[in-house]
């Protein structure tokens, strides 16, 4: 009954993080049913308490029933999956993940699944966990797919239906590209983000250190969001797209040293025609 | 009759964008009587049809009357006043500036005038020049004043109560502290920040391009946020802050170099850890 009406039928959500989490939420208000899976007991239970999922377990034969399961796990574990796992995904069943890198992963899963498809939704904030679920993550939001020409096109179509139906903005793009770009403006911003972070670390122990909390305000807030983020998405995100990552950060120390360079020649007008041209760029990128 | 019930008398404010216009709006807000100078005849029409203050002029005498003048005028003229605006600072007046650094800003001005106490709200936008004033600017921002042992006690009491006034939290410190401080936790971010726009500005003739501009979601935003900026205001913290700049800079490569070993070295270990502990840090910025 549930299948001719919905074209989901029953959906998995394997693991329930801070884009589990919000799936399931979200999913339920829709009025699909979602059966959650989540490795730990504790977490099982907070989850249920949560109403992440309409059924939530520690058992991957949850997943036996559904005909769509989003893999909502980190990097590390989607590029090794573990075999329980694995044995407990319907060979009908349209699978896709929310991994931030798509090459490696698309390269694995298009070996182990025939309906897989690789996506990648850009939501998040800095939380992560059980606890960091919440409504209308990927209202608004872009959900690029990275297809390669072995992708079911059946499968396609029902993982575009469901980001839009999540009210994302759908595109698609080669799991290459994407994978150099998400490196620019995702993976980057971390990197040098937390650089600046340590880079105030560094006087700790200094009568500076109590000015420097009292003055720090929404600029420095907003240049350290991603750079406060989970560390463990970090270095994932770094040891799973570590080329992509070497070249922009190559390009950025040029890029620093050529701003060092102007300021130690008292070069004004050119570092202020650097700067507009920043701002100029930045307009493009958000324009509202 | 006024000056009995206000402490302020009539207020000046010198220069009216961002910061002068959005304090001329509060004021007014707040019942005070505002005479706005501004430099260029067509910046007074429009400041007269906003509204930004109570009377608007380009001749320097429209602040004869005032016992409290505020200089809401970029560094570099901070550092170069005229003479025609000097002539027109009464010896009674408390004056006050805004800006961003403060030892090379008190050190021209305590020779200037005798009541003049240098401060530094907190408070920006991306936005500049006589459209951007704005109600609440500063409202719960950190508003820093810097006195040295010559700062007029009485002037650095009404200044405070100004601030305080506007919703913004008070507090002192010596003004090198401050430029130390700024430099880090403002001045750094504003390049760092612009060098990550500028790699990916590297791409601009590339396919990847609109896959950039597709992909770029909140977290770029962020980062991007200082470094899209005013130029001229870049620039200009730059000059004025060298130093301080230059050593936040070296400190900064240094950290970037380490995250780049790291990630060469593959080892995703103690890249965790460094990310841990700017996580660890932010929270102790951003507790909320």
């Amino acid at each position: 009954m549930e299948q001719k009406e919905q074209p989901f039928g029953v959906i998995g959500v394997v693991g329930l993080g801070l884009i589990g989490g919000s799936l399931g939420l979200d999913l339920q208000s829709l009025g699909f049913k979602v059966h959650g899976l989540t490795h730990r007991k504790e977490t099982a239970e907070r989850a249920i308490e949560l109403e992440l999922a309409s059924k939530i377990s520690t058992n991957p034969s949850i997943l036996t029933d559904c005909s769509l399961i989003i893999l909502a796990l980190p990097i590390k574990e989607l590029l090794d999956p573990t075999k329980e796992l694995l044995n407990c995904l319907p060979q009908k069943a349209v699978i896709t993940d929310v991994g931030s890198v798509k090459e490696p992963i698309l390269k694995i899963w298009k070996k182990l699944h025939p309906r897989f498809v690789a996506s990648h939704p850009m939501a998040g904030t800095n939380k992560s966990g059980v606890e960091s679920g919440r409504r209308n993550l990927f209202q608004n939001r872009t959900w690029v797919c990275t297809p390669d020409e072995n992708t079911n096109q059946n499968a396609l179509k029902l993982v575009k239906l469901f980001a839009e139906k999540l009210g994302s903005r759908w595109i698609q793009a080669d799991a290459r590209a994407h994978d150099e770009a998400v490196a620019l403006i995702s993976h980057l911003p971390v990197l040098i983000s937390a650089a600046l972070l340590k880079t105030v670390e560094g006087n700790k122990d200094q009568d500076l250190f109590p000015l420097l909390k009292e003055l720090a305000s929404s600029g420095f807030a907003d240049t350290t969001r991603v750079g406060g983020g989970n560390p463990t998405l970090g270095a994932a995100m770094a040891s799973s797209n570590t080329n992509a990552i070497l070249k922009g950060i190559k390009n950025y120390q040029s890029i620093i040293n050529d701003f060092e360079k102007l300021i130690k020649e008292e070069n004004w007008p050119d570092l202020k025609e650097q700067l507009n041209q920043t701002k100029i760029l930045r307009e493009e990128f958000f324009s509202s």
